[in-house]
């Protein structure tokens, strides 16, 4: 892979060692494999770089991603947040569940947690459908990102990315099903699915 | 995500079960970031299911995926090989290379290590440049994974995939770049890009 090849120089007035230190906001989206996988991937280089690593998971999974939350908490220095366990800094005392309620609360927790720069590394796991249902507000979430103190990497998965999200994002990932072995009946496969 | 969702039920007469244990061939090709993140997100799942790894790198690299292998490595039962430095298997004397001997060199053992079922999740990182370049034959390649015995599953990244490649694969996706920072003049990240 080409390293640091840039197209354009830009006129900002900083030094490549100040360019190196900006913060990176990333969305994988689209509707194929390896959206989340590769936001755990790059999570790996963030644990090798010494970062605090801070996982909020909008979707509850029985099975799904269950392995790379056990080898990332392996390595440590990863802290994995579930809404689907009604988050884990929340005390919940009955079964009632209010999902738009609940995605709220992450996002309000994410936003506590850039203030407070908790994390250097953070993966916004499925966190494109709260936006897309309305539950969280598209225009809050960017100019919040925009307002980020410090060096705080940010990358969120999932389908249908809000366009203002695109356009707020410093790097883009389409990841497009090309084939799939399900099309052809094939069920999921332990370790590879999940 | 959806989970296990089939739109057809194949009429070979395998159980569920024996379905689930089918080996899995997935090519993650395109022009787009996360190929290889993906990949070894995909290994954090292999590793929780206890799976043995081996990671057989094609393209020789400074800083890139360093992250990746100190924090896979960090976690065991996985083996990297890596043909910039002349493959982890081979003494070599002198400092000639060929890089077309070593790609050889690099399938050889490969399909000595799938005959022996020597991993039950192998990543071929960037062959699909060695198959491009000639220094690989595809059909071979694609003959041999066809043949591999017991339940090895094999991810293959890198740009240009051969068609018959993405034929004979079970799991194709492509990742597209949409957005990146270099466009902007941006210097990669250390901890995002390497």
């Amino acid at each position: 892979m080409p390293q640091g090849k840039v197209s354009v120089v830009p006129d900002d007035g900083l030094t490549t060692r100040q360019r190196r230190r900006q913060a990176v906001l990333a969305v994988h989206t689209g509707h194929g494999k390896g959206k989340s996988t590769a936001a755990f991937g790059m999570a790996l280089r963030a644990w090798s770089a010494g970062w605090p690593i801070g996982v909020f998971q909008f979707v509850k999974s029985e099975k799904w991603k269950v392995g790379e939350e056990q080898a990332l908490k392996s390595l440590g220095n990863v802290t994995w947040h579930k809404m689907g366990e009604g988050w884990s800094w929340i005390q919940r005392a009955g079964t009632e569940r209010d999902h738009a309620a609940e995605a709220a609360e992450g996002w309000a927790q994410i936003k506590r947690d850039l203030a407070a720069e908790t994390y250097k590394f953070l993966v916004l796991d499925e966190f494109t459908y709260p936006m897309k249902w309305g539950w969280v507000d598209v225009d809050e979430v960017v100019a919040t990102l925009a307002d980020r103190p410090g060096t705080q990497h940010v990358v969120i998965t999932g389908r249908d990315a809000a366009p203002a999200l695109l356009e707020a994002a410093d790097l883009v990932t389409e990841m497009t099903k090309v084939k799939h072995p399900m099309d052809a009946g094939r069920k999921g496969q332990q370790g590879i699915e999940w």
